[in-house]
């Protein structure tokens, strides 16, 4: 599954002990193994060759350029949602054939720069985005490649905040909208309707609502091709593939190509597939490495172990009530178990990393490591409470380099002045 | 309450229209009113002034160094918890008698900057601090002044986030223990207990657990007294007072000093009174501006307003479940009321800034004011989705000023490389 594991008593990522590292760059520390990248990238490649589908990895799971520059290298595209996310695809020499760009938000200049980069397509949230992409391509003299995002209205078993395929949720375009737009192709003179998308949600397990949902899409490419209004060349189902943060027994890539390449017989030809895998490839490659501070007793036998990395660090547990394992970074054989939250030192009681979990007693000075936190980990980290962001750490063998430099103090207050004026 | 008012049609900051300084600066944007900070803190302080209180703004609500300058410069102290809370304090000239810094994961690199600052306090949070503070204040030879912060057991009826005087929370010492603490305060020979400290939540709209909170402090501090081993000189009470949102009635400032101060009698002559507001300063003091990219229909008869400031932006709603008050910049009379969920463009259902709202309806373009976004709106913004964080602009009657810089792409990446050596 990934490439943290102990020898002997001590946490490895890859060939490189963590507790090592630790001490050259201080915590707290993200800390990547780009092998397990790698693994996971082609792995879903390998269960899909039989299609060539273009996979482009997820980046807001995991923008870091390191990152992303490896994964590019060995063929990856990507998935971008802001232009803030092409700039970095630029930085790491994407093909842009192989950048498609989504999001219900797009600004107008956003369009611009992705037009003129000569990205792969967007997917489209909205009529009105459709005129807004129509109206920069006219102005460039150019045609762009678009494809309409469904709404399939199809229900996956996740947390509420990151379900996207139900017909409340602000993505996509229902279907029978959707059909509309393709029927009026002709109202957008500078777009080509080339693919259908679909993106039911994150962290799905099973099979199940995938499969529904290509269903649908095959069904209403086949009624617009039926139409004969347009040609779909394009089959964008979006990501979502579920990872084991616990005791989860989320499908393989192998599984889930098996259950979808059946659907696709007889598309093979004139259907391209692609995959937006974020979570799936980077979720169990990264973990967040932090210190114990503090050992505090509460009521009820239960302790507080107090960490350096806090909320504004890994905001996943309060946000999402996400679970991540905690491990020792040294492994005590014979420590005893006890019951304790995990608590940053940020002053809030959402401020946690694990609740009323078993583990071996931790004091001051541990090292922990906090597992499955390569997606949704760095990039959501924020600088509340005044503290500087944490280093971004990459590990390739038996070698490490700090990817991303820990923030100073100065960085806290880079763009802001002190403005005299309003001073009495 | 603010200095955020409709002058005919268009909304002002103070004496400037807010339209006008969107077309500068462009969208989002954070927007304070010097003049409501100042509003606020005057309150508190003349509510007060029969015991002279020391007001410590409680920066980790609103770090912005112009908002914090202006109200230093008016008399206030600072309420800080971390290390670069306290680089920030340093940067506006805070008098350090003027400091406490709380927090219940102290580094001691933190409590040795703190103690060479010459700050007034530290609100201790655990027996291991209380050794950690004692270990530091004894390499430096000096004596440092402590609170010890009391867990007083008292409901609050709060977001359960932001609650923190329960016994379940990792605030605060237990009544018991901090006595024992007290009387073995020969223990630790470079502190000097001085202080006891409460913080029983924040947003508590009623004066009753503060009544209750206060009662339990002044009887233990009665008790420590009757022991003989030390004197405490200051009562810190915290923060917490609520503030109008939606339709909350809170306390006013007098009306909360007229609920504290009788319980005071007696104490005047040897108890030095603290407060720390931090959100009944800031929370009506700003707005978040944002721009209207597209409309679209959902179900129901419900549009999606996508707006171009996301949870990047304000994280509070999907955070919290936080209520916002959303005004339209430029008020025309005679619009339709419809129903509206106001979405960022972040690739996430939780990605909201308001819910099934009823309000005037928006078009692309137009321009919105989200109020009371002064207190934890900035300092908890991050670059998710690779999104540059917004500016922070402060108006003072006519004039406005950006006080932090629109962060560019560049700063994205700032800190980071491409590392060749692990690519194959």
């Amino acid at each position: 599954m990934h490439r943290f594991q102990y020898v002997g008593k001590q946490l490895y990522c890859e060939e490189t002990p963590v507790a090592k590292i630790a001490q050259r760059v201080g915590t707290p520390f993200y800390l990547y193994s780009i092998g397990t990248f790698l693994d996971h990238y082609f792995k879903l490649r390998d269960a899909f060759k039989p299609v060539d589908p273009l996979i482009c990895f997820s980046m807001k799971a995991n923008s870091n350029l390191t990152v992303l520059k490896a994964l590019v290298e060995n063929g990856a595209g990507l998935d971008i949602v802001s232009g803030g996310e092409l700039f970095r695809a630029k930085r790491v020499g994407v093909d842009p054939r192989k950048v498609v760009f989504a999001s219900v938000g797009k600004t107008p200049e956003e369009i611009e720069e992705a037009i003129r980069a000569k990205i792969l397509m967007f997917n489209v949230e909205s009529a009105q985005e459709l005129e807004a992409i129509n109206a920069v391509a006219g102005r460039l003299r150019t045609t762009q490649r678009i494809a309409i995002r469904l709404n399939p209205d199809v229900a996956a078993d996740t947390h509420h905040y990151i379900t996207t395929g139900r017909k409340e949720n602000k993505f996509g375009i229902h279907l029978k909208t959707a059909y509309q737009l393709f029927m009026e192709s002709y109202r957008y003179p500078f777009l080509r309707f080339a693919g259908v998308h679909i993106h039911i949600g994150s962290q799905i397990t099973e099979a199940k609502p995938f499969i529904e949902a290509v269903r649908r899409c095959l069904e209403f490419i086949d009624g617009v091709r039926y139409a004969g209004k347009t040609t779909v060349e394009y089959l964008n189902i979006g990501g979502g593939l579920g990872i084991i943060y616990s005791k989860e027994k989320p499908q393989t890539a192998q599984q889930f190509a098996d259950a979808i390449l059946p659907l696709l017989k007889g598309y093979e030809n004139r259907l391209r597939l692609v995959l937006e895998p974020g979570r799936f490839i980077s979720g169990n490659s990264g973990i967040l490495v932090t210190k114990v501070l503090y050992k505090k007793k509460g009521q009820n036998k239960k302790s507080f172990v107090i960490v350096d990395a806090g909320m504004n660090d890994l905001i996943r547990p309060a946000f999402y009530g996400a679970y991540h394992e905690i491990l020792p970074v040294l492994r005590h054989v014979r420590s005893k178990v006890e019951k304790a939250d995990v608590v940053g030192p940020i002053c809030e009681s959402g401020d946690f990393l694990a609740k009323d979990r078993r583990f071996p007693a931790a004091e001051p000075g541990q090292l922990l490591a906090v597992m499955s936190c390569g997606a949704y980990g760095f990039v959501m980290s924020s600088n509340y409470n005044s503290r500087p962001r944490v280093p971004e750490v990459v590990v390739s063998g038996r070698k490490f380099y700090v990817a991303r430099q820990r923030e100073t103090r100065n960085d806290l207050i880079r763009n802001e002045k002190i403005v005299r004026e309003v001073l009495s």
